[in-house]
């Protein structure tokens, strides 16, 4: 089936940081050999079901466990949504009602399905034990653990120390966090950097609550926006939205750098490292224009959330729309007077050697004008601007007066 | 009925602190005027029903506000008997079973109804209405408040500097116990000196949730035991338990100095302010021996907890037992040898100018021997060590060799 040091290989790839790998390791170990699958949990926010990219690249790490025998717990955390967010006291967020929570839920598995196999997922709500737990049961939730410990937590003891106002419910966020953890039995569970206070909780619940097992964590960085510097976020503007058009994904991913390309194929491809490996040696070599590996990836992505077709019509679209974007920027330019023999401009632009070769060349379709194919032999060009090509390489810019 | 003024001068008696004053004193008017009742809660631990004086002097306050149109909302805290007390880790106290929080009322009921009118009692329980929040509820009380406020709390502030584990559950209690007056609409709360932050938890949360009112806060001392410093409680073994029998109360009232007695009075006595001014007075000019005024508090007490027949008993019981109490510290001693007769014996020991006086004396019974009346006036004292008196005032020790 598959290489244990493959999988942990995929598994390592792109994260921050993993806790307890060994215990990893022996979850894909007795899956190897026994085929005992293990759960792989993660938590998502009832309030955003508008996933953009950055949201995806935890759900392609569970889609990954998924592959290697793990049940991925799908965790909606609408107790959280029900009450309402209490950070940030002058914003408070509106309470979300059950219909609400219940309509955001179908919206995300739309969404999340087109990377997760839901035969491989159990989709949760959190507010099902939550509630059951009733106020007793959560006053001795909270009987087991401090208020130093707790406001050790990095950004509690920064607001503290700056005295900006924490409210008390926000201690029992990362407690409800790692209770789900318990309930859940979870053997791994998955979160940003910025979680990582709260996935460690589930760790110490579950020694707490005699689970009988203390699940690995494993903590996905946060990916940088279209910028790519900032992380990537809505009200940045500087995202790709998950049920964005065809069309726009595809021009999104190709206004990349190609740094960000490279880190957009490690944390959201679902190309092997091997299959990136040789492109990257593509493009470094030279064999491979860099927009080719981008417009790959854009069709990969497109493809995820759309079809194959929509991508391929997009590739389509965008080269319609942004064809000087496949020029080399080293281009010479010329000037003639008009109208001029498409062959003899060839020859005077420096393409071909002679009008003949010129007319042999258009014959063969192996010459273009604004990357649209010469098929009359005999054009006269008008007056304008023209980027003539001849084969895949050579280029030219031509104005005519 | 009362004026405003001595009403409020009784409130006031031996209080530690009254915050807004001036709303009792509406309270008061309005029940004056328009016999408008009002609600006065004081809240109970439900795992010690086993009271001792310490804790009736609120319930004795209680009892004074009902006199001036208080409706009592005596509350046990069950719900936090139930979650067991989450302080000190290494010794959490054994949650409560319903059955027991149950007994514990009624147990409860029979103590304090000695001291309050159960036609003005509400017997309440905070699991009521406590469950009925839910966890969610729960949550959202605890956006109401920071962390920061919390950790303003006095006793917080020494344990979170001094590293001393605070469970993130004790940040509920306040907010629960503020809560009961959200509930109840209380329009005073009684507590003692150590509670202030949690009564006051009551305005605020009353304002935050609009009841329409904050609860006026009085709070008493906590009573000082028997040894005159330390507060009174169990484990000192310095108290006067309500449910002691009738002799060791007497007697445990009575081993009181002249000073506690008069803190006892103010704070355990149903006599008015000018009736115990009359009894210092008394005392201080001589007409008075302390042990009479002492033995009067006791008798009042037995009263309240048995009744008047056993208060008389008591003091009957007490004063064969101590009788050297009532006895002067300057008395004479004189050694004689035996047998003597007694008229011999007072004049001897200047008791009496003549024996045909001394004669006399017993005949009308003015003499007695070790607080017995000496009924034969022939008697010989055999050897022993006795204490003559005649009257009230004379004196003297004598041992008969």
């Amino acid at each position: 089936m598959f290489k244990i040091e493959d999988a942990l290989n995929e598994i390592r790839r792109g994260t921050a940081e993993i806790i307890d790998e060994k215990r990893i390791e022996k979850l894909l170990t007795a899956y190897l050999e026994e085929g005992k699958t293990y759960t792989v949990k993660a938590g998502f926010d009832p309030t955003a079901p508008d996933l953009h990219l950055g949201h995806t690249v935890l759900i392609q790490k569970l889609a990954l466990f998924q592959k290697y025998g793990g049940i991925v717990q799908f965790l909606i955390g609408d107790f959280t949504g029900m009450i309402g967010d209490p950070t940030g006291k002058s914003e408070t967020r509106k309470k979300l009602d059950k219909e609400t929570v219940i309509a955001n839920a179908v919206s995300y598995k739309e969404q999340v399905f087109k990377i997760l196999d839901p035969e491989k997922t159990e989709v949760l709500f959190n507010s099902e034990w939550i509630e059951k737990l009733g106020a007793s049961g959560l006053v001795e939730l909270t009987t087991t653990f401090t208020v130093a410990r707790m406001l050790e937590r990095e950004d509690f003891e920064k607001r503290y120390k700056s005295n900006t106002p924490i409210a008390i419910s926000e201690f029992l966020y990362p407690l409800l966090q790692g209770y789900d953890s318990v309930v859940l039995k979870s053997d791994i569970e998955l979160g940003g950097t910025d979680q990582k206070f709260n996935l460690l909780m589930g760790r110490t619940l579950q020694r707490t609550y005699n689970v009988g097992k203390e699940q690995s964590v494993l903590m996905m960085p946060l990916l940088e926006g279209l910028d790519g510097v900032n992380k990537m976020s809505k009200s940045l503007n500087n995202y790709i939205g998950v049920t964005e058009d065809a069309n726009t994904m595809f021009a999104k991913v190709l206004s990349t750098s190609d740094d960000l390309m490279w880190r957009y194929y490690e944390l959201l491809s679902s190309k092997t490292l091997d299959e990136i490996a040789i492109l990257k040696t593509e493009v470094s070599n030279g064999t491979l224009h860099p927009k080719i590996a981008k417009e790959q990836l854009a069709a990969e992505i497109v493809t995820r959330y759309h079809n194959k077709e929509s991508a391929l019509n997009a590739l389509e679209e965008f080269n319609k729309v942004h064809k000087q974007n496949l020029l080399p920027t080293d281009i010479e330019s010329f000037e003639f007077e008009g109208p001029i023999w498409i062959a003899k401009a060839l020859v005077d632009a420096k393409l071909e050697a002679s009008t003949s070769q010129a007319r042999r060349d258009i014959k063969q379709g192996a010459v273009k004008i604004d990357q649209i194919k010469v098929e009359d032999e005999q054009l006269q060009l008008q007056s304008g601007t023209y980027i003539l090509q001849v084969g895949k390489r050579k280029f030219a810019s031509v104005k005519v007066s």
